[in-house]
């Protein structure tokens, strides 16, 4: 653990240059709008340790796939999340000694992102002989005009001298990716060009050998200063504009500089797209500043407004649920459909791909009661969309129907371990789970009979022939998978992931049977295929122990060694850090809830008594060494009243890059994951749970809470649930009266007064 | 299948310059001596598709490793065979035009190896208007000089007009790998000189990251020609020697080129390098071209004369049997006991690494039986001397004692696959069993107790950790490994190597009650440790089928969906470049021998009734898509006098090269693999066995061939085995008076008249 920033219920913030640890700095203080994003890095050059990271939703290129020993259906490249031109760049001098923080001395040092307005502020002095020089730097990428990023200096002469400031802003595509084959650089540009004041840049991403499309950006940017501006900067591939003035004792110097950053993705052509940049430039340059941030403001107090959690009694606590919310807010809001959740975000280009089936297990139902129904249905789309890409990677399998891929951009598969890619298919169950789970959520059939029958469709198509018959046990089986616990490799008959085919085998048939004539005959499911369907619904093997009365996470499971994690010497924790690769995999020690994570998805559906069986005999054997792995057993916990639990499963969750936990926030942030602390008080905590169109809640109080207090969307209302230790108050704040249940008794609430 | 060369009993010869298939010809023409060999590429330079390759035993480079996704105790890197400094290159001009066979017309084209002097010939006739100039070029790498390369050229000019000849001859550092990372260029310059007709370059492996030795060799050129020299040429990484000189019609140039190769492996310094290979330069300076010729079919005779099997009725078969017993003594005849038997030997760069347990589990049982005592020793102690890498190898992985790396140079794991590298441990069983093999063979028991007692104690020590117990079952268990069929892996409790496991711990114990006091004392094997040892052995789970009577594969092998091989549709064989991997693992279908290569090692301890129950119930399983799977399965057909069936898995193995099986020989030869079909011939039709110290033949003739006879040592004798329509002749060549069992009835051989 490392906590480098303060805790403050709103804001992220330090005092300290910290340059040990900068790029966790820059994690942490990273940016988004759902459109684009960047890392906290700073706008002038910094001599040491520094990732600079610019990053535009659904930018990216294939990068070769590189493997050791190449192996049958791997797929050809594997998309990077690529680093942008590097719109954000201004160097600054004073009295022609350039500004390097990393050597520059300073005082008063403050950096601070600001959770309710997604601004991020930095303030320093420079100090020399007599010579002081406060800046504040304040920067955010807009969520009121997505195009636009602003930055605004103040640079004020503490000092009894003048100073000479002069800023140069740049736009600049010689930019390198980190996480790709041999550090390579992406960017090509095509055309450019620079006023005294102003410029613009429009690269493109250099070919690549697979056929994926290339991708134009362009970048126009304006500046708003009481400096003069000096000549221009024309190089190949980078711009400039030079700005100086010369600061009287307690003078001031404002500077500000607007960015309007376009892409290919929204334009047709290249003239379009320079016309559509020059009109959106042109419109912002009429705002102030103070309308723009105002604007800003307002947009997040929106957001705030239906999804803030307000925990009392515990400020750190407090601090790490918004910090969550902050940042997926960021990285998604559902605008763009044919965007999805990266496990980055915006903040890293570690993983590379867009889409993990961290999106549908984990966010769907996060978005589903903290966003517009659309959002929730967007996600969904998504993947109706990537179905000729989910065709083509079974295809490659060899196999029918379709198959999501483990890592994509655009729906073909991008990972490259065959225990994953080939046979992490359990990601397939949950892609179909989600469209139950919203169905559910939300009581609207109508996307399930649109689209989602589609997926259904294709996904129990892959099923029905992955499956195979096993003469001797009269029983079908998927041999040869990777369950969610990814530390047990190619296993057979993985009970959740045998339980989901079963589960979308059974869900498609009912589906099917409320769906149009119409649809029914473009599906052209034959009573051939339903009867083979139904055949393996009814002799599917789910691996049971009658004996101690648990499902059997897969063949062979119970052989091994079932010593529990307790018994692993501390020193040796965690594992994957300290292990061999084979002393994992033959260990009985589980990476992320596998049967449980099963149990989750349909936790009404089974009895407590065979809840808290398996729950009592998985969790100590779980090591939780990924981040999606608390909230489920968070949630379980709190189901089983095991209240200590699930405490601890939260805390393992709610500030997990906050305090560095996993010691690998330097590269990024885990977005997907953070969604878990909310799950985890939610429908954790607070039991919430839909069933057959009720909703109810079962909350209790952790120890060491005074009280909290959440809001969520339900079926056009808004819904705020407080607990403290005078019990659990429910408010309808908006829509129709509604009855729900509260630790199962009916509670009929009543509209907002 | 695609034969580019004429069948031949004594010949790889082509009249064909065969353009498209260029490398596979390559490949097939290398020539080796054992401390260095070369491709069959041409001198001079090739403008069309060509791999040119020169390799030294012994010296490599340890390349980065390069994978998808880092997994704890991956090996740091992978040792290459590297491709030498280029000492073969000699261009030459007629009238001023480069000869490049690629543009250049020419008639009466002959590639001709001859196996009995490991000499190879290349002829053609430059054909230009009137003119037509002939080329004789014979080379040879010396088996009597291990460090001499020859090559001859004879020019005659055929013509009526006068032709001037040139020809330079070079020593070229400037050469690169094309199995590496990167292409790289391994090679640089220490120091180099040229005199008018002679000249010598030093070049040193370059610097790596990984504390491996950096290698140097020392390449001296002399020459000589009736041509005249001009002046010498001298570069940064490359030197040469020019000659010119006027052929009138029918006229004749001489010309021969005589390359010392020496390593810094045989000299401790730079200084005594370039001495003893100036000492070597000035010795081979002294024999006319004639004696060298000599030398080298002499010592060739001496191989043949005790290796040679001789087939009549088949052109083909006997072609491929000295085809691969040639290759075989090429890359390997024990002179050195650093080197090993690389898997492509002097004829590619593919894969890398020196080593692999094909040694152990192939080679050596011929070594035994055609090459001295010493041979078969010195690759026992191979893996003594490298105990320590061993040791490190399984520390990497959390483990006690020794595991033997699945490919190495010097005894430290270079795979990076992690169900090879960290799975495909059954490796080490036999490294155990060779120990075994060559005592039972020899019936000498001094390497056991001196040497061979301390890598079985370390194996054991290997086997006693990485068993489990299973409480739930109460025994002892193997989870997690990859048999020899790598078509599945990270399985449980795979027969064969629970079997070899279970079979050191008993001979180690065994073996220990043998050795000295002191040794015992050293090795410290406690009282404890052989209870351990003893409980494992008794309680160790060996999976069997009671029912089919036969061994189980591994767990849940029986629970696939079993189809014989013939039902997978012709035109999706071979598996492994139809399906996907995932396919194939899941599948039922076996790469090559598994529990079947357990039952070959111990051939004589199962009853007939098991073998044929587990023959007939595996074979027909199998794709036989390794090349050690086919000569197994014709031994144990054999055996079974399943006689077709033992004949088809021979002609699978007897010429995979010559006729390129497997389409991958332009990558090199699959020389341990070419031990097949000699196993196929003398285990296989002939029944060779050795049980309690007697040598025993049960032989059949195939009923293609009207004869076969081959020879083996036994013991200090050398014995023939002849087989024709008349049945069996076995006599003894060599040595005291023997008796053998010959059909299962006793023989006594007397003494070589």
């Amino acid at each position: 653990m490392l906590r480098t920033f303060e805790i403050d219920p709103w804001k992220i913030v330090t005092h300290k240059l910290d340059k040990e640890n900068k790029r966790l700095q820059e994690s942490m203080t990273s940016i988004g709008n759902g459109y684009m994003g960047m890392r906290g890095m700073f706008e002038e050059d910094y001599s040491a340790d520094t990732h600079s990271g610019i990053y535009i939703g659904g930018v990216w290129y294939p990068d070769k796939t590189v493997v050791g020993w190449w192996k049958n259906g791997y797929p050809k490249y594997f998309g990077k999340v690529i680093n942008a031109v590097n719109f954000d760049k201004i160097n600054v001098w004073l009295n022609d000694e350039k500004l390097d923080l990393a050597t520059t001395p300073i005082e008063d040092f403050e950096l601070s992102l600001d959770m309710q307005s997604g601004i991020l502020t930095r303030k320093f002095t420079v100090v020399k002989h007599d010579r002081r020089v406060r800046f504040t730097i304040q920067r955010f990428v807009s969520i009121a005009q997505k195009q636009l990023f602003d930055v605004n200096y103040q640079i004020e002469n503490l000092g009894e001298t003048p100073v000479t400031v002069k800023l140069v802003s740049e736009i600049n595509a010689d930019v390198f990716n980190e996480d790709s084959n041999y550090d390579e650089k992406f960017w090509n540009v095509k055309t450019k060009a620079v006023t005294a004041d102003s410029g613009y840049l429009i690269a493109e991403t250099k070919p690549n050998n697979f056929g994926t499309p290339q991708f134009t950006v362009g970048m126009q940017m304006t500046h708003k200063t009481n400096l003069k501006a000096l000549s221009s900067i024309e190089e190949d591939k980078r711009i400039g504009n030079q700005f100086q003035g010369t600061l009287a004792a307690k003078d001031q110097a404002q500077f500000e500089k607007r960015v309007i950053v376009v892409t290919s993705r929204d334009y047709d052509d290249d003239a379009t797209l320079k016309a559509g940049m020059t009109v959106l430039s042109d419109q912002v340059t009429q705002a102030t500043h103070e309308q723009l941030v105002a604007a800003q403001q307002a947009e997040w107090a929106k957001r705030w407004h239906k999804a803030d959690v307000q925990i009392t009694g515990d400020a750190a606590a407090q601090q790490g649920i918004r910090f969550n919310l902050f940042q997926l807010f960021s990285t998604f809001y559902g605008e763009d459909k044919r965007l999805n959740i990266g496990p980055k975000g915006f903040t890293g280009e570690k993983y590379g791909g867009a889409t993990y089936w961290d999106t549908e297990g984990f966010a769907l139902p996060l978005y589903l009661s903290l966003a517009d129904k659309k959002v929730s249905e967007n996600l969904l789309e998504y993947r109706y969309n990537q179905l000729p890409g989910a065709f083509h990677n079974a295809r490659e399998q060899g196999l029918k129907g379709a198959l999501y891929p483990m890592v994509t951009f655009n729906g073909i598969e991008n990972h490259n371990e065959w225990e994953i890619t080939f046979e992490e298919i359990h990601r397939n169950g949950t892609i179909a789970y989600a469209i139950y789970n919203y169905t559910r959520y939300t009581g609207d059939e109508t996307y399930l009979k649109a689209k989602g029958i589609d997926v259904l469709t294709a996904i129990s198509r892959f099923w029905a022939d992955r499956v195979h018959w096993s003469e001797r046990k009269g029983v079908y089986m998927i041999h040869g998978v990777t369950g969610p616990n990814e530390y047990e490799n190619n296993v057979n008959n993985n009970w959740y992931t045998n339980m989901l085919a079963q589960w979308t085998l059974k869900y498609t048939l009912a589906s099917l049977a409320k769906v149009t004539e119409r649809k029914r005959d473009e599906l052209a499911v034959t009573a051939d295929e339903k009867a083979h369907w139904q055949d393996i619904i009814d002799k599917m093997y789910l691996p049971e122990d009658k004996e101690l009365g648990i499902f059997v996470q897969n063949d062979c499971f119970l052989d091994k060694d079932l010593q529990p994690v307790t018994k692993i010497p501390q020193d040796q924790l965690p594992i994957n850090q300290h292990w061999s690769w084979d002393k994992i995999l033959r260990s009985p020690y589980i990476k992320q809830a596998d049967v449980l994570q099963g149990i989750w998805y349909f936790i009404d559906r089974f009895p407590e008594s065979v809840k808290k069986r398996n729950f009592d005999f998985y969790e100590p054997l779980t090591v939780h060494e990924s981040s999606l792995s608390a909230c489920v057993h968070a949630i379980l916990a709190a189901d089983l009243r095991y209240e200590d639990k699930a405490v601890e499963m939260y805390e393992r969750t709610a500030r997990l890059d906050l305090d560095n936990y996993n010691n690998d926030t330097v590269d990024g942030l885990h977005i997907t994951s953070m969604t878990g602390s909310w799950l985890a008080i939610v429908q954790g905590f607070a039991g919430m749970r839909v069933q057959d169109g009720r909703l109810s809640f079962k909350p209790f109080l952790p120890k060491k809470w005074t009280s909290y207090r959440f809001r969520v969307n339900f079926r056009e209302r808004l819904i705020e649930v407080q607990v403290n230790a005078q019990g659990t108050q429910v408010k309808l704040l908006k829509g129709e009266p509604l009855t729900i249940d509260l630790d199962e008794q009916p509670l009929a609430l009543k509209g907002a007064d």
